[in-house]
């Protein structure tokens, strides 16, 4: 077996098991590209701290303002360094069905693992249109399908997942939509995470989540961890504001100012994001200190200054 | 005054004043590229029955399945043939700031008359986001800005609006929230097209709408020029079922479809579009033919069989 | 006829008349990018001046430092100012079959009259692998072909040239090898333009050269028009001191460096061109002062100091 | 130490023993893609068979015809697949100093141990120019510069190699000027490797060559790990011919030839590259077979007929 098809064979089955996936931010150095350093210290910390697996590039890492060649590049990256320690999942989907074909065939070039699949956001399609896209791209290799309407402004319906579900590549679903569905999906065999931190817990002891593909555990993945593996309700509850705190604006706003308040990214935004507000971040500084402790590599959480972050708009040419 | 600038001065004036705006469709060749000679036969039939101004690459063109170079090369090439009789407004806005930055200065120096400025769909951002993205778009030359969050997952808040809505480059807004929304907006001063061809004629005649920026008039453009001239509410209750029936799946599927059963468009689809089903085409036949002296161009419509249409994935390396 | 059958039967003819063809210099900005201001200035003294026809991009205005969708915006937006006075030919041709079909299809699409075609430097092929080269470029348009075998490592041989020399869309060769072989292939009725400032005098007068595809007229675009007009001997030997500085370092080191000097262009140089030596631009200062007057827009010739000059290494990412 | 930094440290003591460094083939699937199942098994011969590194993507890789995603991707697949086994140099060389640092950072990024540099070929430089070139680049990481002045119609002059053989990124030198020049680095402390199989083994053991970059050891690695590692004459000899045959058009036209003819790699040609004539090919039958118990993976040398032999032109959008 080579490739993609090889890919397929080993990663299906060890990938339906992760209980915990990060969605790795992405961090910047002042010219606007990838700081590599940082990277790969954060992907250390998430490693040591019990996460399984990283989406690369999904929306948390903005992938959406990457050029394929960057977002290829990012994967590859973390392969080579960190592909026998941690499964690598690159958000190589599209709404553009020849973008999507393309990037995952790359992705998997490079030794992704698995593919994050998203449905045609924005321009979107019809139902008959859905299925020929994800039938497409689950052939260049292994799978999770991304439903996030609020995202795409469409659902993926039940018998979308349902008419890709049996393929060999088909590993699961990251559903938005709430931890019914993921139960409703469960009692079909259909692996899920939940893509919402602050119904993960439960979804995972309650509703059977398989686990949750996080955006919080970039700052607490040791806590995260622990969530996923057993029940433990206090813990939960007292991650609930910092979570509402992580969704005050659309991701990755806040972490994107959480990162850099705890010194763990340069502060750079690539536009269209900009840092929370000097109230915002004074609220959240709160609530970091409270689980200082437990984001690795933070030695200060500071409420910055306005004329500490940095904007890129563009490339010089 | 150069480039952009001049465009500024020019465009913006003459802009405001046009009622008929098409979106106009991209067809295709069996290969995937550009089919220009359907196009640039298509726009002439645009001119010729009083349409003022063309979205190139829309959402309904499909920008968002074309690569950035070809995309420009749309634009450049309609200015080139077409630019001294309509107007030419290139979609450059992205998800992606510094995408949208790029293209806008890229279609500004092939000679456009304006930019289409979305927001960020799918990524989304803050609203003190949105204000930075539309101050540093807008600052490339006249823009129209387009809310449609049906398909971007967030509302352009309507302080957004205003806070650019004095910039000298500020045209007006592609509305899709409804009429009442274009009244307001009507009297803060600010100019709007009407973004849904059901609403169009009444929002034209009893909320101010300047006009409309329509997937329809791809198809019956001189009815839609009339509609939009004088109000006439027979003839906009006789379209009513047709422009159901554009709408019945995603846009543009319906006008795809449409387009090669009146044999003005080669039946090719780029992923993840794909043709209405043969039920839905026979409708739309029935439909299509009741205006059929209308269409410019289509001798005969005809229902067409699955597999006359031709499914584009991906290119072959 | 459409596009690019349309263009060759309009431009093929036309075009063989030109006396006089500028290889235009790019001009940049201290980010980088084109500096369109100053080119539209440059052009518009190139037309009032005699020149009737332009290489975009060739390898004196650095289309081997642009990415694709730059060069193909540089020559649309060419057409779009300057298309009705004044022949545009774009330079896009490549050592890539693939990246030349690519090209030179939207340099058509955008209204150029025709294409500078090379053959495959730095990889180069064989001599089939050449007529199957220029036989797939030159289907897509009206093409000159360039030999400059110093700069491609390999001559274009006769047979290669009369491979293609009957096909309708072929236009001429500009020839960099000497006046010899340029009168040889006048015999066989190939229209050649040379492609060496030095030689072009007695090439036009004396070789049946057609007229010159030239550096210098950048600079002096009226007194080379008036040299490809009609013979003489006193002028061209009075510019042989300039011509031979424009070439003492490959070009358009020294041209670019003349431009900043009479003030026409920013010092910006997008490596791997660096401006001359202090003492290179001193001597210089001295020619170009000699014929300030046929210098259009030039107020002053000044030597600069080596921290005016600006690198461009990079885009920010 | 990361990134580049770190891959200096290491990769630059060890690729300086190097012997055998084979200037890899890529291998094409029909549609134009690579054939990474080939390329694996050609890679894993060449590891069996001795081979100590990689030119990945170099002129008979046919970098030049590789868009720079692809040839970045092909480099981490590479690093991922085989990169502990053997040395990986990525050829992110370019003639635009900006494309050259975009994908040398890129390669680093992605794993490689050094890359090739080539100076600006076909735009070319001064000597001040190439300086700066190089400058640039070798502050991305380890370096090997490659001198060919029969493709880039410009040598790299002694001193500009002298000014940046003291950086701790550089490596050394792919000469392909002739032995005496290699004798002549040697004794200034410049570690050089032959690029020309015919001088190679002479250079390696009378000239002070380290070794050899190879085309030839494509087909037969462990004859030339071999003659790298000991003088053998009389091997030498037997070679000529072959060698000579895989000259006899530019490079890598009669290498693809053969390794299509062995059953190594699919008969597809990326253009401008064609397959050598059937006269060609039926000499080089004759040579392959003499060797073709060490040529790895071959059963059969077959001359091919011309109809099975696909040429790739473009991408279909």
């Amino acid at each position: 077996l080579h490739g993609a098809a090889a890919a397929g064979a080993r990663g299906t089955a060890a990938l339906k098991k992760a209980r915990l996936i990060t969605a790795i931010k992405t961090p910047y150095l002042p010219n606007g590209k990838f700081d590599l350093e940082s990277y790969d210290a954060m992907v250390e910390n998430q490693i040591t701290n019990g996460v399984e697996g990283l989406i690369v590039g999904g929306t948390t890492g903005e992938g959406q303002l990457m050029s394929w060649d960057e977002h290829v590049m990012l994967i590859a990256h973390t392969v080579n360094q960190f592909g026998r320690q941690i499964k690598v999942i690159g958000n190589t989907g599209s709404n553009s069905t020849r973008e999507a074909l393309h990037a995952t065939e790359q992705g998997f070039a490079v030794g992704m693992d698995a593919a994050l699949q998203i449905n045609p956001y924005y321009g979107k399609t019809s139902m008959a249109g859905l299925r020929e896209h994800f039938k497409a791209v689950i052939a260049e290799g292994p799978a999770i399908i991304y439903n996030v309407p609020s995202r795409t402004g469409q659902d993926i319906q039940d018998d979308v997942i349902m008419s890709i579900a049996s393929h060999e590549n088909f590993v699961g679903v990251k559903e938005c939509t709430g931890n019914p569905r993921i139960d409703h999906y469960h009692s079909s065999g259909v692996v899920c995470w939940s893509g919402n931190d602050d119904e993960a817990h439960v979804g995972r002891h309650q509703h059977h989540a398989q686990g949750v593909i996080s955006v919080t555990s970039n700052i607490i993945p040791g806590l995260f961890a622990n969530l996923m593996q057993q029940r433990d309700d206090d813990m939960a509850a007292s991650l609930h504001d910092l979570i509402a705190w992580l969704f005050c604006e659309p991701n990755p706003i806040p972490l994107n100012t959480a990162l850099a308040m705890c010194g763990l990214v340069k502060p750079i935004f690539r536009l269209p994001y900009v840092p929370l507000s000097r109230e915002q971040r004074e609220h959240g500084a709160v609530l970091l200190r409270q689980v200082q402790e437990h984001i690795p590599g933070c030695k200060e959480v500071r409420v910055m200054e306005d004329d500490e972050f940095k904007l890129i708009y563009s490339s010089s040419y």
